[in-house]
């Protein structure tokens, strides 16, 4: 089991050998390499999503496609394939490596090559790079038992106006820096505010808390837009919880009964610790409650192959 | 020639066969390549330099590499050299291609492989990435007779919170997005505001205006603390040209009588227009005075070799 | 037909000699003249109305009195006429030109005379000034068929503590500023964002967009509370159409189906383009539907004399 | 004697007839009127000075034109004459009037005749409009004596984004909100902050306090860029009195020495209240020895014709 | 009768000699004291309540204690005791004085005894002190009758992230100066402004107006959260009454039909004047209706005691 | 020893039996109360130094003093007694307890006894209440020999129009919040930023870096202008040691070369670690320098009784 926290997993010597696919050619891992020319690596100029395969279905399909689609929009990036398209190239991924289930999936799409590393876009030549990297990535339940750690931390998240942080750019300095801040305080992940103090998000997850039985997320307004996140909120509506979505203080998580964090990969973990607060961590919670609800789902949508 | 604005330069077809040193070994242009598990490709996870090689010097190398140092560890970046070290790649980089002039090399130093896609730096495995690319180009002269336009741009600085704008980190999403704005407005670089409204900078280059015989630009605390910036103000002190470093507005640019630009690339380029007012570029003018000094200072830190 | 943009209309030899409301007084367009001592032309002290004659009916003209009343409070202007006073003096201006239909009305009401130019209120003599300037202005329908042209700018709406920016007055050089910026960009109007990096309004109209069959507006605490803007609520709401007030960004405007713009003079205007991103206007867009809604609810309200 | 505090003056009858220019003509006082479709009037779409005669003399006369062309500049507007045609329509003006000494002059620029009341600059046909109101007006010494009594007002000043508050302009909405506010609270002016809490001015004058002998003012980014005000940043400059522009706050001003503020109208006015402070009014004040040198310096400028 | 304004009560001589609970033991009030070493006095480190008894019941204890705990939790602070256990104490208090109606209690917890005057809790030895005063206060209900007036002051509330405004801690400096302010504008209690320029909260009771028969208040972020404020939200709840927390502005109280403040010792208090602008108080008046419901509901937590 | 950190002390038993003045009496320690209807219990409504007593020398006691009353003035709270007439209280509380040396004096200024715990000032009756508390209290030299651990902390300064972050108040919840935090990360005390992210102070002691031998410490627009603060800023002036006010931030912290706090009763203490940042603590430190010049100081001020 590798990497704690909320992206802890068992590791897979499968991995080693993984097939990638990079720009219209499916390479060995070792070998799956990108030319120093290309504006993701040069300057961070690109898009990514995080994919789970699940019984031969890639789940919420669609709302990753949407969110990618329109973060490259946001930053002028002509992705040059339509998502039809794009879905069967990662299709053609996965089948060249007989995946089926357990798999993680990193589709990243940067402006492409450059003729000379300059940031202005006339700067590139041909069409934006396209790579897609599957791994067996068996996410470790124990988290979602036992729960993670999370502290405050000083970095807040970014303006609308300079960079909207609701945009899933492979310029990822602010998110990084954050998680840094937290791994030194000893935490798994860390809270951001937003620039007028409010609660925001967590550095690779999004954020919730329970009180009396209501569920509290930011407005969203300066976090990414979950794919996960977005299926917790759903799930609430479908089922008659109280799901608010608003401003929120540190004061109020403190006060909070349950908070839990979404993403992707770990879907639904509960926090057992907030700075110097802990959380009961009891079957009958809330949280608990929701993961079993979205495992309902998402099983709905992807069900056992027989 | 390729490119227009502040990174006008003559193509040159020997950078078609460049050597490129990537993590230990020099490469041809096309097969300098990184792992598409790198950190500056999925992340824009690292820091970069821009250098010029004048005469087989390398102008002003301490502030780059103090720069590029001061940003790594800002990002908790271990480069694994020191910076003597890496001053001898970069030379030993230059031999491989027997370059001595008219060249503009590209230092980028990334937090290195990852085991997986995941931003956590405990992801990372091995050390950082070093990548080296010396390119031919020599700049557009007639940019600097003729000047620039520019315009102001909605896209703002960062905030130091979040992510502190001095930092020449690989993820430019930010000054990109800046960049995009100002060429669909027509013009070759967007002059960017911070969140106060104070002009700051350009996306790519250094700002400045001429008023009464004063140069003001910005206090610095929003922009890159860039190297040809510094050396325009350190000439200013030594030849008694009033320098006011202050927060000022998109007012005092209008009503300013020279605006001009600096960069490592182009050094210093006269601003024809910003917005609807033209500035008049004349012999008399202290933009070129002070071009004319600071060519003098890089022919004294670098003469021709005889 | 003259000016184009949000204001295209065709120009009419009857506006040459219209008959003017100047304190009391009638007058030809050509002697409408006041005080040079007037707060109005001295301070840009006071408010104003546009207003539209259908049918012989000046349509909302409730809602633009009330807001007319409210900014007079707001800036302790006693208007010193009812409300009732100020219709029939209206009317009277109508009637003198005998105009019953086609007809765009500017109501003017400011703090009045002053015995000597200096901004304090103790300053003013005698009572508030009104002018009332009735003009024969068909709109352009041609605009509202082809859509118009939008920039983001960087002009910003006011702050509520410094100048709420909901008030209507003659002070309005924000707006003229974002619209300068927006016609030297080649657009037809600039939308203005409020301090917070949220999209507010256009500078001469509201602006509104369309998401998957949601209308999105902005939550008006930095905008005009325009009387079409609000009409357009009122019928969402009266037709079950999803009508979201809220924070949004530039972001979402650029990922949005379609966008449109209301005024009193205007009505409902379709976007073509903002920025970069170009919209599809085609007879299915839910803002002909809309527009079409509008027409039939002021039809209703001004319905045509047989 | 009409109006107390800053602008306290005593009533001069041959003002009911004093000569105005308006656009080319001279007109009497009470004709002296201005199209109700001039910009300033439905817009307050313009800029403005006021200037002191003194002894035949407009004093600071190139530093009113200056600051008056640079906001038409950021306005935009084409004044249409050169400063030196201006001065002699001033002059003209005066002479009409036989005026010599003892006159406080108002000038008037707004953008000019509208063909329709709609904000877009291109709805303007024709030139700028230039108004000229010389008045008999002797300030009342009494009040430079006794002093005047301030209160901090709610009303901030304006955003650089939005409306730059250095420029002189028609829109004067903002002041005069809070000169109410103050006459509310029974003060002859308002204390404004900026945006931050910082002192910046007041309402229609400038503001500066007197701590250990030293006099401090705000650094200029919020306040209009006073003429006076610069006169006594100059003669503390040249009598070595430290004279420190810097952010400060309303616990300074409470703790200060001395207080007092400065105009065109009337030159430098001691503060013997702020909200509850009172403060000592002795010959020994500096703000008696600055308005000394003032008067020296003006008179030196302007000297008295034998 | 002692008091002005929104405290205003009859003064009571068996105030006097009142018994109080400092820490465990019940005094008299000449004898209450505490030690000058303790967080309370030395650094306003605490939290308290105001509590009414009426008809032998502590209303809204719940809620008073909740608000308590909540507060302590956020500064760290362990309380020591159930609310139960203090909840007798607070019981014990009033049968040493033999109280059952017509009381006002004030609960006050700090952190307790410091070993020595310096502000971290490391500092602190022993449990928190817990201090219990409780007098006869009958609130005059002529000021309910007849109204009170406000006045905008310019003290803003706090940023949540230097000291969450909602908290009653015994830091009360803030509120202190905002109705001191107040006090001296002739005002009974000052209107203060969040941050963003809205309209939050007076500044020793929760603000309320009343437009078009709907009832508004802040959005809470920064006010506190008021006992009586939240019995007056569920009150319009429970009866159909329109009820908005929202962000407004002065220009909305000043065009609002009726104002009222709420608090725990004087509940409902209609507003007479804010500023210039001033308030008709009538019987039909919603504040007044919401009183009753108010006293209505309370008399039911707290019936006559036969 | 007692209390770890930049308060680090040596316990000593003299302290229990102190004598400490209260209103006018002076008391043993255990006797030393107030009432708990004091403004300083209640509401923190008061002011506060921390003085040293060297060699029978009260150090900078103008100092102390001048900041004392400036706080009080700003709080409108009547000290009621000339500075002189304080400084003998304190001499004579000094004299009661016989002390000559290594002692540490806390004097506090509370509002005084309320006739009812209600925050408005005309609650109160009689004059403020004055306490003083002296302490053997030696430093604990390790410390200054040793450095501290800080971290940044997410609580930041307040803003100056809701409460001046520079006056010493006894509502010291913002600076305890801040305390809490670093102590939970393990630091001695935590790096406080002001609302624009800039490094203020600490929360119990000011802040300074050394870069390449300049001294660099915050504006002081958020901070506690620190008397020991004041006395380093006078030594490099002194000295000819370059010493720069200025907004910086974590990245400038980061790169310094040094860091160290200041405060009355540690003085000078170095900094080993901010973050995860280590500074080297070595001899020829500017930090051990300033602190010996400091040293030499004080001495010349309070020399040694032969």
């Amino acid at each position: 089991m590798t990497e704690k926290g909320t992206h802890s997993y068992f590791s897979d010597s499968r991995n080693e050998n993984v097939q990638i696919y990079v720009n219209g050619e499916i390479y060995p891992r070792q070998l799956a390499t990108i030319s120093v020319f290309d504006s993701g690596f040069l300057l961070g100029d690109g898009v990514w999503e995080g994919i789970r395969l699940l019984n031969n279905q890639m789940v919420f399909l669609d709302a990753h496609l949407n969110r990618l689609y329109r973060g490259a929009e946001y930053l002028a990036i002509d992705i040059g394939k339509s998502k039809e398209e794009l879905s069967n190239l990662i299709q053609e991924t996965l089948d060249a490596n007989s995946m089926k289930n357990g798999v993680h999936i990193r589709l990243i799409v940067s402006r492409g090559l450059k003729k000379t590393p300059y940031q202005h876009p006339r700067a590139n030549i041909g069409n934006s790079s396209i790579v897609i990297i599957p791994e067996y990535k068996i996410a470790n339940e124990e988290v979602n038992e036992n729960g993670i750690r999370l502290v405050t931390v000083t970095i807040r998240r970014g303006t609308p106006d300079s960079q909207d942080p609701r945009v899933n750019s492979l310029s990822k300095q602010n998110c990084i820096s954050a998680c840094i801040e937290a791994d030194r305080a000893g935490a798994d992940e860390g809270i951001m505010l937003d620039l007028h103090g409010n609660v925001s998000t967590c550095n690779s997850t999004n954020f919730f808390i329970v009180r009396n039985t209501e569920v509290w997320t930011s407005t969203g307004q300066y976090c990414l837009p979950g794919v996960t996140r977005q299926a917790v909120i759903d799930i609430c509506l479908e089922n008659d919880i109280p799901m608010i979505m608003k401003d929120f203080r540190i004061m109020d998580v403190h006060s909070a009964d349950e908070a839990f964090v979404t993403g992707t990969f770990a879907n639904i973990i509960p926090v057992k610790q907030i700075n110097n607060k802990k959380y009961i961590l009891k079957k009958s919670n809330l949280s608990f409650y929701l993961r079993e609800l979205y495992l309902q789902k998402i099983n709905k949508l992807a069900p056992i192959i027989q």
